[in-house]
């Protein structure tokens, strides 16, 4: 870091936080800097609908560019696999050279992503390879699990309790220790892996603290407590909150 | 909440997080209600100005009516004294039964707070009291610690990465063993127990990886390697960041 060579002439990359989903959930900053950019990119899953491209486009101007940065076609490879790790590594790569030949040209580039922008948030992997070369602004934003423990009026944290943001995507019995060791925990990208998560909070007695909440602040919210949720079908865009019940005067 | 004896003729309570500091990190939704805003509440300790007030005073509608909840005077004594928890209980209570006269007459109030109003946040000490008996709606808000993640510029989690959640205010040997036990974590409400925490961050090795964040997105923000802060002073609004390590393509 220490040793940037910046090209001052170049455009800045700005990787904005747009929130948990709700439209309104974005920050006054960054909705100015989007009603400023002329270039906005996103990414999407390959024929879906960019998820932060949903949130922000009420704040896009009228003649802004945009650069859709689509994923490749990874569905069901499991995350750990190398052709996964190696098709996503390419398109980060050529993510980065695509927003690299923008900002040479002398433009600034907005980033958008959902949530916050450092939290598990696709917007590092191309910050991490243009940070060295280009200046860049980063915009906070609400996190997914914010908006979520708002969605639930659910207290997280009081006093000494510890908060665990544990991703679900970790082996049942690392969820087991992590669960075990917990005051409040929120358990993030649920998806394929809630049968997991379920049995892990039945081994650590859990199961009845815990509340689902999906797609948290969008028009389509569900929340329940998790021991009523029936079936095994949960999106990404779900997590589960374990409310902690520390010291209060 | 099932018995649930709501007055439907009563104001409604709306809890409000307004960020991290920076008035341009407040939502667009926050923006709006306290633009509608009739009554509009806040905490501060006695004598000193309400950060809750410094951030949204400028989306305040010039004829609302401000309601001032000062905390009683107890600087210096520890956070587990009984005297402490008794003072602030009954802090809480009559704050409680003042928002609860207004909402009586049918008027909403907007009890505005720092960061996220669920993580360790003063409106729900407000929120547990008054829940019952009257509609309450939450605002989302970008947390102090996502705030500081931006301004430091610190990806903080990849992957699996776990984030550790940790109140300094631990006992010492209770910090260590979350410390050892964390991917990345965020050691919050640093203020008096910052030497504390440097020995503790120096017992599991992870001095050199902490950055010190002080006001982080305030205008007189400081962010440092923890390791080059040779002072003992910090604010109640500093943090340690410690980012995670973990799988990235």
């Amino acid at each position: 870091m220490s040793a940037k060579l910046i090209d001052a002439a170049a455009g800045v990359l700005i990787g904005v936080g747009l929130g948990p989903g709700d439209p309104e959930l974005v920050t006054v900053k960054a909705a100015r800097i989007l009603s400023e950019a002329t270039v906005i990119a996103y990414y999407a899953k390959a024929g879906r609908e960019s998820h932060a491209r949903r949130i922000g486009a009420r704040y896009f101007p009228r003649d802004c560019e945009e650069m859709l940065l689509a994923y490749p076609m990874t569905t069901e490879r499991p995350f750990d696999h190398p052709d996964y790790i190696a098709a996503l590594s390419r398109f980060y790569e050529e993510s980065a050279e695509r927003i690299a030949r923008v900002l040479r040209a002398g433009r600034n580039v907005a980033l958008i992503c959902e949530g916050d922008p450092l939290l598990y948030g696709s917007f590092m992997h191309i910050f991490v390879r243009l940070r060295a070369a280009f200046r860049v602004e980063i915009c906070a934003g609400v996190s997914g699990m914010s908006g979520c423990f708002a969605a639930a009026q659910l207290p997280m944290t009081w006093g000494d309790d510890v908060l665990t943001v544990i991703p679900a995507t970790l082996p049942e019995a690392a969820l087991i220790g992590r669960l075990r060791a917990c005051d409040a925990a929120t358990v993030m990208k649920l998806g394929g892996n809630l049968p997991k998560l379920r049995r892990a909070l039945s081994a650590t007695n859990m199961l009845e603290r815990a509340i689902y909440v999906e797609r948290g602040t969008m028009a389509e919210q569900k929340i329940m407590p998790l021991r009523e949720k029936t079936d095994d079908a949960a999106p990404y865009f779900s997590m589960a909150l374990i409310p902690g019940d520390g010291r209060r005067p």
